[in-house]
């Protein structure tokens, strides 16, 4: 069992090329007995973003805090905080922040794809 | 793809035994084409308890807003706003809200578990 503050949590910047100003924090991972899937929290300051790209695995994401864009196959929908996005495998998509605060929203993947 | 206000998505009692002013929101399912796991989320009103229960499948728990107590194997914790929770498969568990306005957390199962 784990019970903790999420802010409580490591944060790391994420070095993926085509990613700015972007940090993620692993709150649930196989490190804690999670053998199905995985919970992280990505903050991305004013202007950041996660890379434009396309894997097989799906992405289960929640808006905690902040607005902005996603790109999705090439359109763009906006939103704001306790959005939900389902993203399945395979479809080009990026994140950006377009308020002028930070951005932190949860994102699961499979654990599969750790 | 599926982008959503999670507050637009259909909100249900849960109607098993031993919980008690407590509803569901499924906002991402197999109904969406999600194969691998679900993001539901809960609303419990002040005093309203999910069922002190066990079963195989794992939770991941993230608080959205309010205030509880989370027992797990008789053991009781204190939680808040952004806390997260990893609940392993085979303890027995019980939410309850314990403040004063709405206690709203997201829970997440592998979609075997539905």
């Amino acid at each position: 069992m784990k019970i903790e503050k999420s802010s409580n949590i490591k944060k790391s910047p994420v070095m993926h090329e085509g990613a700015k100003d972007v940090e993620i924090r692993w709150l649930i991972s196989k490190a804690d007995g999670a053998e199905n899937f995985a919970m992280r929290m990505f903050e991305l300051q004013p202007g950041g973003h996660t890379p434009l790209h396309t894997h097989p695995h799906e992405h289960e994401v929640f808006i905690v805090q902040g607005r902005g864009t996603f790109v999705c196959e090439a359109q763009e929908h906006e939103f704001g905080p306790e959005n939900v996005i389902f993203v399945p495998g395979g479809l080009e998509h990026r994140f950006k922040n377009t308020g002028d605060s930070v951005l932190r929203f949860l994102c699961l993947i499979p654990a599969s794809a750790v």
